[in-house]
């Protein structure tokens, strides 16, 4: 059986390579791609910034949805013909790529390969950091920075569904507006004005007690300032820039904690016990469609390059796809 | 009863006041204090910069030893005549002191009262931080900035004590010696060279499960990136300046937790649940002399700035304690 599969022989070319594909072993599921999810991640690793793990494919694409084509040995979770979603590590760029069954969700009508393929990064990126690392519980409040991005317009209905209050930030009024119909309370326009004095106008200033950061840089302290005591900030990005000056003393007199992780770098065994917390707590909601991946558009796989250059422009409004069903 | 206590009626006067001491409520402890410990939080309050929260006593003095002479209707930890060391919500600079019945530590021979008052603030300050927050384990390996301070010196041997490996800092060869044979590993000296570049070249480097820092300012970014893999760093103090500049990207790939809290602005809940845990986890260590506080030197109640002026100086090593009994 053959695969198409996308590769970047530099950081302006993409292109179209083919070979043959290897059986599953134990605990391993090929899925026939149909889509996969375009994130942040892949852009810096197709610009040299972001050097996949030893152990990952060197294939972009970290998120597919397909149909399953053969399973291992010790696989009991899916069967073969099952459609299913499921987060690659790397690989996913690709007409069929290998995963692991316990990095699988079923995916059931009526939800689409393209709905399936926008879900598993920015399940696993929500639940990971805002409720495992952050420990966001019922009637606390979480801020969602990037409300208009895939992982923040689903961090909004995740946190929601949960029993939490969300709000949000967003880069005009256009969008703001937007993305409070998912479900935030305030969302706060970061290219207007001080973050910190809008969330403070809305009567939030130290009332927030999750803060899921992806900008890092300036903004940094204005999380610090907005949480309130015990407040925890979880950092996954830096698209502010890596630096930050944070005044330490905040972060002591109120008992903060900041952290943040990165996904690929987290072992499979915390993966797939994320993927099982996700199945109970945060699935069902999004099969009685109270959580729905917010789509902004698909491309087919041979524009990849297009695909990044408009994630890369900040002008998308959710999650963007590519088609990988190579005729 | 007649009390006699500090007041600083500006940042270089110390007064010595008198007034009439009330009896205790329940669950309180009045102490014939003979000894009360000196800490940085002091001198910064009577610089006026830290003022005490709302609810506790503007008389400054945050730990003491002395005897126990009336208790309040439902204590029963302790009775008339015990020697028992204290933690106080302020009013230790003073010949009596209120405190809470689970505030306290029964103090049997041999220790002596400058023990007692040596050890409170620092088993607190380092079990909450170092322990709870920073949940260091057995076998792990912490560092413990300020060895040669009273919280630094008391917390290599706690680290050794529960079983850990501790490493250190201190502000000169002489030091970095006497801070080795508290029991550190290694102890770099933070006043020659780069920090980061001392711990890596003792084979430390990303090595640090829990950093303990005093420091704050230039320093932060070293303990980043001396931290291991899901690394604590929990910050207790700015001595070297609050603004601190960071690598957020460190904090995310690694996984790290940046955190930190003050003593006096912790709940009585969450210090009483200290106690308990010190009562049972520490206390026998220095009942066994396992554990033993490094004391300085003790000055009388009325040289007060004498002895504020010495620890700021740094040139003490370990406590500097008041003798409180005013004749």
């Amino acid at each position: 059986m053959q695969r198409h599969y996308i590769e970047f022989t530099t950081p302006d070319t993409a292109i179209m390579m083919a070979d043959t594909v290897s059986m599953p072993a134990n605990n391993e599921v090929l899925i026939s791609v149909h889509h996969a999810g375009v994130n942040r991640a892949d852009l810096l690793q197709r610009l040299g910034l972001y050097p996949p793990p030893a152990d990952a494919s060197p294939i972009p694409g970290l998120e597919i949805a397909g149909e399953v084509v053969a399973i291992g040995e010790d696989v009991t979770y899916c069967s073969v013909g099952d459609r299913v979603c499921a987060l690659a590590h790397g690989g996913g760029y690709a007409s069929t790529a290998m995963v692991r069954e316990d990095h699988c969700l079923l995916l059931p009508e009526p939800l689409s390969s393209e709905q399936g393929a926008a879900l598993p990064e920015a399940l696993l990126t929500v639940w990971y950091n805002v409720f495992e690392r952050g420990m966001l519980a019922h009637n606390e409040t979480a801020l969602i920075h990037g409300g208009s991005s895939g992982i923040g317009s689903l961090g909004i209905q995740m946190v929601r569904a949960m029993g939490a209050n969300a709000l949000s930030t967003a880069g005009s009024e256009e969008r703001c507006a937007a993305v409070t119909k998912l479900g935030a309370d305030f969302v706060a326009n970061h290219r207007e004005g001080n973050l910190f004095e809008q969330f403070k106008a809305a009567g939030y200033a130290e009332q927030i007690n999750v803060i899921l950061d992806i900008a890092g840089g300036d903004l940094m302290q204005a999380n610090l300032d907005l949480a309130a005591p015990d407040g925890r900030i979880v950092c996954i990005g830096v698209m502010r820039g890596m630096q930050s000056e944070i005044n330490i003393a905040t972060l002591f007199m109120k008992r903060l904690t900041l952290t943040g992780s990165t996904l690929r770098r987290l072992d499979t065994a915390s993966r797939a016990a994320c993927f099982q917390a996700i199945r109970e707590h945060i699935w069902p909601e999004v099969l009685a469609g109270n959580i729905a991946p917010v789509i902004d558009s698909t491309f087919p796989l041979a524009d990849v390059l297009a695909a990044h250059e408009y994630m890369r422009s900040g002008h998308h409004f959710g999650k963007l796809l590519l088609d990988c069903q190579v005729s």
